[in-house]
């Protein structure tokens, strides 16, 4: 596991305070799983238990499924996996004794009809089992399949622990409020309101996007100001390959002022004097900057995809472009600059300070770095291509080969080092197809697929905010492939910050040509975009994992035809 | 499109014959859509109206989601889809004169609450939209994920038509019958049988499996008794990327003997008296046998990819051994020996009979091949790379720089030529990870990838079976990667048949350790077989789309972590 378990960052109530007063203090576990280590999550979360009693706690609040991590996909098809998950919720509640636990984990439906899976809250007391509630709406949109897996629940009933009536739900089910058009005919809380429950717990599993963090608020005030009650928030942290959680869990008052905004990107046990959280009128909401989530969220999702796979150390290609240097700061960031190793490869097409630019950088950084001219291994192709390709002018061929020269030469060094390759392809170019297919496309993981180049020149310039990192160079110049001679982007695209615009129209926002004409932008371009988008479908079904930063990003969220006809 | 829509196929109702009854007849029009093409949709449908009418059709009844193709996946999401499917069903509305048309379409939901569309059948009748009704089982596993984009039906109407009661129904609506642990907890036609329906009418989109044919005339039947009432079961064909559709369109008796079995793999027409259909007592049931089943299955994948694509050629790689044979034949039946184009790449590692036995294939087929050593490509390459490998040893690096060599050339060749590279990876090498990213793992369309290397044999022996195409030393050499010196799959992996039928277990059965050990398999190899799988999910993740033949193919119908701990 990449994130340590910091105990340094509990909140311990001072002793003296300890047992003043009757009413309950519960701990919220925001921790780091990994989908499948049932021991490992285990052995965690009873740590969390140990330093949730030393706070005082008299209740520990753990995550949405965080026996089996999130999300399971489809290990949930195999009996093995659940039966694994039943015992990890055992030998939780073998450890609730003196302290209460709600942890999240898979139940089975005794009922013939309907999917075989419940996605359950577990109430834990005394060593047993004491309640089990359901989650009711089963998020299928984006990056979820939970209705692929689960049962919704149809019960709904609060349970009583020390005198108070506590409203068990699970993540969805808090999201049909706050919004005007909702995705769902239930509402689980109204449900239980009939019961006068005290207090709701959420146990999520919510994964970040810049946006994110925001709606979350919103959607959880606006649960507190429907009901009046105070609301135990608990999230994850920790990304699983693609899908990243922030942690942020949340401790609201009846008023609607944030008790607690709990850290952002580690883990954190923290009790809570639920008299002290009645009383409200404390504010304590952290600020949001995008691109400073977006930053510290690839910088996490980086080192836990590393981290839970054992790998330690990344390769990448530096061009002396604006996205791999990112990378490679991201990287440096995420695995420490003795773990990222760079690859200069010139060619013949490639500009004096595309190499100086890229050597600073590594520099910069203290980062190992290797320079491999591809000419020679290029002219061999030619060489051997030629007898085949009489007759045939240059043409996309040629620049390919160079992009894959690189990629295999990447690879190769992945190979033997036993390092992984990170891939360095923005979102604007996996949009609209600008790479090449076992070129500059390959890589084990994505670091800035879900970032526009808009987006990347932000990002440079944050990370250069406390002085140069990124050399000057590379931020000011204007990108190029480099494939052929003086090669510009602007070639082949529109402007970076008109292509953005109209992308994030059709991708963020699903809007169609019209819509997007109608805003202002240019209808030939308007077309010619989303036809690039739709028919490079076939390079996204093939590129590495993307982190996901965005409430839209290409992989498991975005599910389109690969050969389909509508604005292609 | 490359399947021709074919009037020769068409059963046409003897004139003396028409209107002796007054009984209805029923069209059914099992034809080859394209997602996101409403104009060729709605042309091509406009056609079988005609034809419908010209057979003495009362009603003629198209298929699931016809007018937008299915899947239509993500599409659904943007309101200018959901437009032009709202203008097609108009359009086939203005058609309905003098005949009745039942085609599958989306509606949207005027609830706020619950997703805003439906998966609908709309009955189309004298330029109206007469009724419409509503699926309300939303398959949502495997490769399935209508629960996504539709809110269920909760309302269920027979439609009257000529005197009789039509039970509507789409699809899954059926499949809630027939099995012992059903997934939903509605059956929808018990809700319709108050009403008293006169006859069941399906609109399919029932993807392709080996299996699949037996299993859908299995759950109809069940209908069929539960009911006692006729069933016009009306399925597409065509292939869809990855999803193949076989047609084989249904209508049974009440007496649940199948009156008729449409033809499998093209578009047809076909006109019924529904007199007829209720004396029953004529089973026309089609033998299925699996390996043919699944050959002609990947014949239709391969030609419906490159005929919606608007690519003519193919490209692949001949080894000498028996994947790329078989993808060979199959793209020759498929596209024409004139459009299949081979690449020969020997290396100092292949023996004689490599290049021998491909060149065999390709004189056999009638294909164009050329040959390209990769030997002073691989020489540039080391030389490139032994500064920085100094003191490493030679290791599986070197084999995969020799796979991605090969990949380079298909792929300079795929994009010089604008032909597409076939990939010829099985099932059992997708599975434990045995092949290289960016190498042999290269392709625009996986053929082979969803059968395994004991039934990539049978399909061999199957193509053989009126006289060789396939060399019979590839088939009875034992296979080799030949990536070093007398290497053997063997040396590396169990062997195929032992290989197989752990990975059936584990793949289409979802068992887990224990119980595959159970069944009496060797409990290390079933381990290591189990961890290769679950470890080689990265290597998947950038394969080119596979055809679907088996109940459980990789792709977007098993979907599993990359990065996870269990079992691996």
């Amino acid at each position: 596991m990449a994130l340590k378990f910091r105990p340094q960052s509990l909140f311990v109530i001072p002793e003296g305070e300890l047992n003043h007063s009757s009413f309950m203090k519960i701990a919220l576990a925001q921790l780091n799983f990994f989908v499948g280590d049932f021991d490992g999550n285990v052995s965690k979360m009873l740590l969390a238990v140990d330093d949730a009693k030393r706070q005082g706690a008299d209740l520990v609040v753990f995550p949405e499924l965080a026996t089996c991590g999130y999300p399971p996909r489809d290990f949930l098809e195999f009996d093995d996996f659940i039966r694994r998950s039943e015992r990890a919720v055992l030998k939780m509640a073998e450890a609730a004794q003196g302290i209460a636990i709600v942890v999240g984990s898979v139940s089975r439906n005794p009922v013939v009809e309907g999917k075989d899976l419940f996605n359950s809250a577990y109430f834990l007391e005394e060593g047993n089992i004491k309640h089990v509630q359901h989650k009711a709406l089963l998020p299928t949109y984006d990056v979820f399949d939970e209705y692929r897996h689960f049962e919704p629940a149809k019960e709904f009933k609060v349970v009583e622990f020390q005198g108070k009536k506590i409203a068990l739900s699970i993540c969805e089910d808090l999201w049909n409020l706050g919004n005007e058009n909702p995705l769902y005919t239930v509402v689980p809380l109204d449900e239980m309101m009939p019961q006068k429950p005290d207090l709701i717990v959420n146990l999520s599993a919510s994964p970040f996007n810049y946006e994110h963090a925001k709606s979350r608020i919103h959607v959880l005030r606006a649960n507190v100001q429907r009901y009046g009650l105070p609301m135990i928030y608990v999230n994850q942290i920790g990304s699983q390959t693609d899908i990243i959680f922030d942690g942020g869990s949340i401790v609201i008052s009846p008023d609607g002022n944030i008790f607690e905004e709990m850290p952002y990107w580690e883990e954190c046990v923290k009790t809570f004097d639920l008299q002290e959280v009645m009383k409200g009128g404390r504010n304590m909401e952290q600020p949001k900057d995008k691109i400073a989530l977006i930053h510290d969220a690839l910088v996490l999702g980086i080192r836990d995809y590393f981290g839970k796979l054992g790998f330690k150390q990344a390769i990448l290609g530096l061009s002396g472009g604006i996205d791999s240097a990112v990378v490679a700061v991201l990287a440096a960031r995420a695995l420490g600059e003795d773990n990222v190793r760079a690859l200069l490869m010139p060619s013949q097409f490639s500009s004096d300070h595309s190499v100086n630019d890229a050597r600073k950088l590594a520099v910069n950084l203290g980062a190992q770095y290797d320079i491999v001219p591809i000419e020679p291994i290029f002219t061999k192709y030619e060489e051997t291509l030629k007898p085949h390709f009489l007759g045939y002018p240059n043409n996309v061929t040629e620049e390919n080969i160079q992009a894959r020269i690189r990629g295999m030469l990447l690879m190769a060094m992945s190979n033997k080092f036993g390092n992984v390759l990170l891939n360095t392809t923005n979102k604007s170019e996996m949009a609209v197809g600008y790479g090449t297919l076992y070129g500059d496309l390959c890589g084990g993981l994505s670091v800035l697929a879900d970032v526009y180049k808009t987006e990347v020149y932000q990002l440079a310039h944050f990370i250069n905010k406390d002085g140069i990192v990124i050399p000057e160079n590379t931020i000011t110049k204007p990108p190029s492939a480099e494939l052929r001679p003086d090669q510009k982007d602007s070639d082949s695209l529109p402007e970076y910050d008109i292509l953005d615009a109209i992308l994030y129209q059709y991708i963020e926002q699903r809007q169609g040509p019209h819509e997007i004409i109608a805003l202002g932008f240019d209808e030939a371009t308007v077309r010619r975009a989303l036809r690039l988008v739709n028919m490079s479908e076939f390079k996204r079904h093939q590129a590495a994992p993307v982190l996901r930063v965005s409430p839209k990003a290409f992989g498991v969220g975005r599910r389109l035809p690969i050969v389909g006809k509508y604005l292609s």
